[in-house]
């Protein structure tokens, strides 16, 4: 699966771009962030048109970059302002500078023709705000795996009574038969697996206080190449939401992923668990990134593993797919699509 | 020199399968090899159908394993008897079943074909059982360096004086010619090097306590492309054996190599010596042991060098043999021969 | 830029070639150094023409080699005088002998057709030797990049101001526009950057008394492609040598660097600094041996990472030079004309 460029990813969690630099490989383009003195993001290219020398080893005066090697000397529009030696600043002497937006904690960068950049909408995740009446915990793990292989964990869940059997995963997981579609339009991939008597996983007995058999929703949308937000509401069997949207009784966790392309072989797995529930207590707070840390790491050492696989199969390795991999064979072909119309 | 297929290999020593998965790859190819409950062992395909997760990362549900991933469940024969989330179970889920023999302490696997293993006659080691009257140290070392490597290795031992000297190497080993023969039906190559009056190296002087000038014969059997026997016999000068067979004043050591390839660049040497003399003696065990290890050890460092050598060097090299590598050249023209006939 | 054949190379400092072993790459070529009885420097191709086994693996019986491997016997020649387990020894049982010269406390080596050797001058640094008159402190780096990006680095000193900034660089380092010449006939590039009244680093303070701003000359002398020549002088403001050579009030210092080729994408970093003044002063020596220790390693570490950007870039990358470049450009110019001419 190549990777898709003219799209909007996260680069960095908000707090991440600093007045220090933050070298990344986003797309197989490497990247260096940082702010301004007025907070701005600024995303350029993290290489010096000279020699080539990384910019992110180098030092910022005031709002501009001063290459660590000779001198080279840029705004913050990637314009160069200053070269040693001499007075003329020659014509072709500047760096790309990437469009970026900061919005939902994250910062969005675009990769490819930076003139698509603004009529591509940027996919949104309210709840990581803080304002938002949600309280989250988050983390970021590089994979050193292709990124189809996060869409594939992702869109098939089943994979949780299994790889994740003890944490978040049960019997009903598996079992259970999902429902997928495709919006044509925007590509947006929904996979859907409603569990209405299920086990209560440890995971959320521990954070709910729900120890019965419960009413388990999954709801997966992905906003394909990059954000990926799984809706989950668990409440006590036979409860729905009210006629008005208002559901006293459901629990509610919005779960979501940013899978951003590092290489051709490597991800970096931005995750967040939101909760409407227990929003004041720490011991939850602390749990829930705790075991979620460890659920994630089992995703990743599964996908490390995977890597390495195809890195040494032959050619020509068939895989056979079942009924639970729709929502990963639809997101294949929506990826695939967007490639092609990028290419 | 490629990699033999339609052939028995070594895969382990029985007692490295047990209940436990064991993964290893054996001609490139990644198995996984267990015991069923009733003790038979059993040798899969390392790759689940579905998306190719090692099953060696999976559980044992009696017989059956049950992937980590997804949970696709697989029958001891390949046979997928479980799948997720649906009652049908697809008809090409199956992984590849290896044959497998368990035989004179080893776990032979078949590389190819499998309608060709029941052909293909599986070469003996009868010392290496335990009612054989003799005693047997053993282990087993990886090496990074391609199998033609320790195949030279073993053929030619006037290596013996210079890579080991001091160890089993005396002078007489480089100095004293060898005698070649190959059978052409079955492809078995001898390499017989006699010592009529030669010095009594540490190894053995320690081991069997004779001091004086000896009589040592070095009789090579080696079954291509996997097995390897040194018929080893030492005795005072000027003893022989009995026509009727027996040899009272000989002391006879068998050091059997299985030669497995992993990959194309490198190799699993399993390596034993098994004796017919001291054999209640532990001190003589224990020193064998570590002596051997030690010397083997030699020949991994020596193979791990050579292989970096090859992989760096420009192509063209010629190497240049002589009289003692009349086994080694002989060796390989039996492999070329084998190699041709199963491609 | 390809690695210029049929020219001399520094394989190493005298002092590194003794009755051991040293193995080395050079262009390519792995070299196994060593010392007869009799103290003469010796250089063999590192491997066996039996089975390439290196030679620096083995070890030395009086002047000769014998192969660790099967005891393969060389002759500082390179002739092979003893082979085992036969008499005669093949004709074509050579291995190739380097031209190589012990000059300027070095050991250069010849790479190439050795019948050019002769022709070839080898370029002087006779300030690095005992009875000079000057005292130097030397050392090796092994760098992790390609040799040309060593010589751009050497070739343009406005670096010092901000890779070495606070230690050897200044402001008018940058500034101050350089004088480039190349001589046709020889390819010795000459760069010469003189600033008239300068601020006298601190590397320069402590290391003569001079604190107030100073008359600095940096001379550069590259015979390509292996000797890099900085005849640096610094003297009190107005100060000029006098008509007859003489030149009291100057400080000399003569910065030689060893440019020689390890492989393709590797180089090996000889530097020496050598003075005429403060010569008995031991804390001086101390200083001077740690200081330029700090600022090679502030380029070396440049320089992995300039080798990493480099093997990961896509193709085409376009370098943007300026005025500062035009020595490296030069230098770059003669090299491409020197693998030609060898080619």
């Amino acid at each position: 699966m190549p990777i898709v460029r003219d799209q909007w990813y996260v680069a960095a969690y908000g707090a991440e771009v600093t007045r220090e630099f933050l070298a990344r490989t986003i797309c197989n383009e490497p990247i260096v962030f940082y702010r301004t003195e007025d907070g701005a993001p600024v995303a350029l290219a993290d290489r010096c048109v000279h020699r080539r020398f990384p910019l992110s080893q180098s030092r910022l005066d005031g709002d501009r970059v001063v290459c660590g090697y000779h001198g080279f000397t840029y705004e913050p529009s990637g314009a160069c302002v200053y070269v040693p030696g001499q007075q003329r600043i020659p014509r072709t002497a500047r760096v790309a500078s990437y469009p970026v937006v900061e919005q939902d904690s994250f910062i969005w960068v675009f990769i490819g023709d930076p003139q698509l950049a603004e009529q591509r909408p940027i996919p949104r995740a309210p709840w990581l705000n803080p304002d938002s009446g949600y309280v989250t915990v988050a983390g970021m793990e590089p994979i050193k795996g292709r990124y189809s292989l996060l869409v594939d964990n992702l869109l098939d869940l089943s994979h949780e009574t299994y790889l994740h059997g003890g944490y978040i995963g049960t019997p009903e997981v598996a079992e259970t038969p999902i429902e997928t579609s495709v919006d044509e339009q925007t590509g947006l991939v929904r996979v859907s697996r409603r569990m209405q008597d299920a086990e209560c996983p440890p995971f959320y007995a521990k954070s709910t206080g729900l120890t019965d058999r419960i009413s388990r929703w999954q709801d997966i949308e992905y906003h394909a190449p990059c954000l990926y937000l799984l809706h989950s509401r668990i409440a006590p069997v036979g409860s729905v939401p009210n006629p008005d949207g208002t559901d006293p009784e459901g629990f509610h966790t919005e779960i979501t992923y940013a899978i951003t392309p590092e290489t051709d072989n490597s991800v970096l797995d931005f995750w967040m668990v939101s909760r409407d529930f227990a929003r004041e207590d720490a011991d939850v707070t602390e749990f829930l990134a705790k075991f979620n840390h460890t659920v994630v790491m089992q995703d990743v050492d599964a996908l490390n593993i995977l890597e390495g696989v195809i890195e040494t199969e032959p050619e020509g390795f068939q895989e056979l797919s079942i009924n639970i991999d729709a929502g990963g064979l639809a997101a294949r072909k929506v990826l695939k699509r967007l490639a092609e119309a990028a290419a």
